[in-house]
């Protein structure tokens, strides 16, 4: 595991050193946003529409204006007629702007209504059950299929209730395709609403000072995107705003959206000249945050009798609920990964991304992957099985080559997939256990096996750019500002060993700043699996540009040529003549000591998309008698090109287990058909794997040589939820012979299958 | 005033605008170091010696140890045995590096003997009362020329008592001067002990976080000098030190040192493991602060009957108190001060700079000038008297042309002062006042002068850097970081001023942050007369380098040549084509809105010198019977290159006479010659001159070409102090025949003088 490539030597590069941030989280001093308090602070929160689906005929907030500590109330009347989020262009990007801060209708059960702030947490509640609000209740639709029907209620008034016209992903003929198929599979596929349920709740505390200057403390992942919209939908010019967000207790993706929350906080703010703070209640981050979408593929492919793909059909259909939110960008991201992953010469798939009255999907790692890998790799085993094939076998059969082009239209440089699979099968000891004869009692064990791809940008017609600056210090440390944010993930570390390394300095010697808009470059957000390859990818060019700087004025120091200079330790040294050196600090500092010369370097890096490939194994232990399935072992093996940090690398893969896993056996916000409601919007109803309930994990990152990312660094963040699923049915249908195509795998679903 | 020179008219610079942290000093939002609190945080304060010269024969602690509340107490034994300030080779520079953190022997009556740190300031005094300390007391001395004579006690075992070798001034041949000579003139000048009298007291709070990182708030004017300094002398490296001083109450020079207290503070906030402030008392900001060099100026100057200089020869003795501090510094500006301002083809001046057992003295607005120019213009106003000449007059004819060279060693560019005495005479009526006949009863007026030229760098030996970096946000605003410190002067506004101008934007679009050495670049600090000068030099190339990127963007934009372009109000467009054009904020932010292109533009600056002149004229009114001397008017004629910000700019000029009229009447902390203690350390007995006691003050800014600093802007903001008081003397001359040569002119000391 992470053996050094490539000819150079690595000194922090590829080591497993602790976070940087480590000790303050714990200990107790690193700030989250929930910690903030300010002095004169008053707390808000929002009223929520009980209603699926009802017009606001008349709001009376004057019992509640009346009550003792409150200090000021927004309803729809009071607040920009603007939509808050998404592109200038509706429905052009990953988002669609549909949503507004407060509307005479709502269209969930949680929508916001009004928002209250008052000098003391305790009088919210009954602030809000003052608040009398008339509604004229409208018909409901909760089922995408449903939507669809002329005679559905219109939720936006789009065409079938469609968020964006459907998503093709064409190529081939298909129709041709099926005509050479010697089989063909079709099956239906349905996925759950789990949440991402991230510790640290959803929350921001928002001040103007007096001269209008406005500081949001928000959490977020994406804190220039925080300024932006603010900026825009405010009409406040951004050097006048300032987002912060240092610590965050975790996002998976939710944490990029921006909810109706911020806005109503920051016109509270306004309105009262004092910082307001709302802090979800946990209930609030399930029922207001965002679900990953529920998903139906109807998938049908073609295939030869020796396994070769001729055709592949199939709609995907998301369930986007009340508002598009990230709906447009995981329908494309979804759609394009199942026309993806194996070649097929004959692709038409459809992706289509509906409203309902559902609470709001939205963006939750992986973005439209996992559902389509749960469908396509559930197939694929079903076709292995079908014409006797082992499962890796088929799958080989099918592999892309370098240069064949990747669901992002960008072409694959190397395919490491059958790398992956190669290892993750020796690992588990697979020939052996798929040999194994079925155990003689209730308990049946079973392997199986996923694979995924997946891209680490996600706009590909839009630059993703990170900016970084490095600044030397005249004891030659340094000074690393990042625009990126860190979820928890150890971004900052895995950014400060770049630096590091590029600066031939310790790791010790780097002062990472990020988290606030007013001091570092531009970074358009911590989502995809982006982080370490952009924002990485700038770290280096800026820390590249600051040495460059140094060999510069130690090339007039040692009479030397600059490309005859290293750095190492803070020395820079000549190759050719090593006895020339100058000490880093004694560059930066000017003879005495009492001035500095100012080495500032920047970087900013816009790539173009690289791919990781991933193999997954499950083996899985299922009680016939009551449907109960234990995962025994995951094999992960991952190719993510270089490993910056191998614990945090690893630990990244261990957490997207854990929510693949939970995703494939009981994760599910449960919505009630008829009322809208969610049933189990809290943690002990909601149920979730804990540590002791989890298997054991062996992940392998396989390193390859990829110059793109820095020192050939991969995206690496959602690829581990994304086959988990698929894994897991597969390894229960080897187990059992039941084939469940619905998530989650509950024990009462599976008991019906069982043959 | 201020009117635009050059071809291309400008907009922001140049215009009177408010200061960009106006609104949040009127409102109390703007927090100082004194502002700052921190949870758990603790109070301490230093034990100060009651002798002015004394060794410690025993400490006991222990019953104030034993008080509740007390914390932590730290006496010589408990800190690390280094010298805390100045360069790493004593003596060569600026400063000398002759203070340790604590000492078993104590120098000066308030030299620091032990700290301690406690729950509540309230403990402190007592805390402090039980500290038993056994002195055997030395002898002491205050005069300076005591101090040279070989019986006199040694304070750091250097000949003569010492600071630096004797710094000399020479060239031509002074004997054959005088040779040359038709009259010589020979006087001794004194002058005294005046404090920089800052309305935020001297204070910083500490705090380690558990990962050892260092915070230091603290009232400084170069917060990276007290980085540096902290991290040589406690071994922390710099990136784990974070100095923060966003907002300042006045320094005036005075805080660009560092007193042992920051030291003690740190030291008490590692041993105790919690924040700790300390705040000097007023009292403590008299005794343990800087006063400006008391000093005496034997001047001797050979001139022809037609008033021509031949030669010049003198001594300058500076009483630096206990310690170095700046003497070395103000010895050698001072010295070289004494050998300019007029040419003089044969020169010979001597600087001394002498160790007492008086206050310590430092920098303090003018550094070593003020007291040069007090004899030099005393000196020249009495020629003119016995010549029979005017003294404008005389000093025309002394006049120095561009190409000679300035007391920096680097020549004149320009020679302003001939325009400001003729501007001041016509604004003063000085022709008529000088013909004026004597008033008939005893109130007495009349009309002196007295010019100054001051270079606006300090250490000519060494680059004086400073760093910016703007960064453009994605609606063409515009984040400025700037590693400068603002006193309280407005530099941030001249800062934002200047971007602005260079960017092409409005003042509103600038966001500038400052004083925090985590995000901003190096910048050596603001003293001497530097900062729009060298940081506005910065922040021009800054801006530049960001508006290249902008033009090579729009290039490629409007297919047109770079240098086709310009940037007005946020809109590129082309010269030679207006149609052309596109906003900023489109050429930043990518199509769709949703990403950026990250603009960081750095710049450094780190000039050759540069001058500026000045002729200051007073009139005065003098009662003959009580020696009560009031200033009726003063006018201020400065050569300031270009104006960035008139307002602030005559601000900083009316702060300089305010000073400098009170050093010439008033101002002086008095030490007693037997104790070695300041008998005046406190607002009631310390006189300034308050708003109602201030004159008329014409202040006129003439505005130059010189392309060397920002826009042309030069150094401005000690200029106003240094001629003064000799400006003063000399119109009370001119009033009442009586020469003044010994500074403050109090009443009874005028009074002998009046014949």
């Amino acid at each position: 595991m992470s053996a050094h490539l490539g000819p150079t030597p690595l000194r922090v590069v590829g080591q497993r050193v602790p976070k940087v941030d480590g000790v303050d989280k714990a200990t107790g001093v690193a700030q989250y946003t929930v910690d903030v308090r300010r002095p004169r602070m008053l707390y808000a929160r929002l009223l929520r529409s009980p209603h699926a689906h009802a017009r606001i005929r008349h709001m009376d907030v004057s019992r509640a204006q009346a009550l003792r500590g409150v200090r000021a109330i927004l309803t729809y009347r009071d607040v920009p007629p603007v939509v808050h989020a998404g592109q200038p262009q509706p429905r052009a990007g990953s988002l669609a702007r549909d949503q507004r801060i407060l509307e005479d209708r709502v269209r969930f059960v949680g929508d916001g209504v009004a928002a209250v702030a008052a000098d003391h947490p305790d009088i919210l509640e009954e602030a809000l059950a003052l608040i009398q609000v008339d509604y004229e209740v409208l018909p409901a639709v909760f089922d995408p299929f449903e939507a669809m029907q002329p005679a559905a209620p219109s939720l936006h008034g789009t065409d079938r209730n469609l968020v964006i016209p459907p998503f093709i992903v064409r190529h081939g003929d298909v129709e041709q395709g099926f005509a050479e198929a010697d089989y063909i599979f079709e099956g239906r596929y349905e996925t759950s609403r789990p949440m991402p349920a991230y510790m640290e709740p959803d929350a921001c505390v928002c001040e103007f000072d007096p001269s209008g200057r406005l500081t949001v403390w928000i959490s977020t992942q994406a804190p220039f995107m925080v300024r932006g919209s603010l900026s825009e939908v405010l009409g406040i010019p951004m050097s006048k705003i300032r987002v912060i967000c240092e610590h965050m207790g975790g996002g998976f993706g939710a944490k990029q959206d921006l909810y109706q929350y911020p806005y109503l906080c920051v016109l509270l703010a306004q309105r009262t000249g004092r910082p307001v703070k709302m802090e979800y209640t946990r209930e609030e981050t399930f029922v207001a945050g965002r679900s990953r979408h529920p998903v139906v593929i109807e998938l049908r492919q073609g295939v030869t009798r020796d396994g070769r793909l001729t055709a592949r059909q199939a709609r995907f259909v998301a369930n986007s609920g009340a508002y598009a939110s990230h709906g447009p960008g995981i329908t494309r991201v979804g759609t394009n990964a199942l026309a993806s992953l194996y070649k097929c010469p004959h692709v038409y798939i459809e992706g289509l991304c509906v409203y309902t009255n559902a609470p709001i999907a939205g963006a939750f790692r992986g973005y439209g992957a996992p559902q389509a890998y749960f469908a396509l790799e559930s197939q694929m085993d079903e076709i292995a099985a079908q014409l006797g094939l082992d499962p890796i076998e088929l799958r080989m059969r099918n592999m892309f080559q370098p240069g064949d082009r990747g669901p992002a239209g960008t072409p694959f440089r190397e395919v490491m997939l059958p790398a992956c699979l190669q290892r993750g099968a020796e690992l588990i000891g697979w020939a052996e256990k798929r040999q194994r004869p079925a155990d003689p009692g209730p308990i049946k064990r079973g392997v199986g096996v996923a694979c995924q791809l997946h891209s680490a940008t996600s706009y590909p017609a839009v630059k993703e750019a990170a900016g970084a600056v490095v600044s030397i210090n005249e004891d030659g440390t340094v000074q690393l500002l990042i625009g990126a944010a860190d979820l928890g993930t150890g971004a900052k570390t895995v950014m400060a060993q770049i630096a590091a390394e590029t600066l031939g300095v310790g790791l010790d010697a780097i002062r990472v700043v990020s988290g606030d808009t007013d001091v570092t470059p531009y970074d358009i957000g911590a989502y995809a699996s982006r982080t370490t390859f952009i924002a990485g990818g700038a770290v280096q060019r800026a820390a590249e540009d600051a040495k460059r700087q140094l060999l510069d004025l130690a090339a007039q120091e040692l009479h030397a040529e600059p490309a005859d200079l290293h750095v190492t330790d803070g020395v820079v040294a000549s190759r050719s003549d090593p006895g020339r050196r100058i000490a880093v600090k004694d560059l930066v500092a000017s003879p005495g000591g009492r001035s500095a010369r100012t080495i500032v370097g920047r970087g900013t890096f816009a790539p173009r998309n690289d791919y990781s490939f991933a193999a997954q194994f499950a083996e899985v232990a299922v009680d016939t008698e009551t449907g109960q399935v234990e995962v025994l072992q995951m094999v992960a093996v991952h190719d993510v090109g270089r490993v910056i940090n191998p614990t945090t690398a690893e630990g990244q893969v261990e957490g997207a287990l854990h929510q693949g896993i939970g995703y494939a056996l009981m994760e599910d916000l449960v919505v009630d058909g008829v009322s809208g409601k969610a049933l189990n919007a809290n943690f002990a109803d909601y149920k979730m794997l804990t540590a002791l309930d989890m298997p054991k994990i062996y992940v392998e990152l396989l390193e390859s040589v990829d110059d793109l990312g820095p020192f050939g660094a991969k995206g690496l963040a959602e690829d581990g939820v994304c086959p988990t699923a698929a894994a897991i049915a597969n390894a229960i249908y080897h187990a059992t012979g039941a084939r469940v195509r619905q998530l989650p795998i509950a024990p009462d679903r599976l008991l019906e299958l069982i043959p």
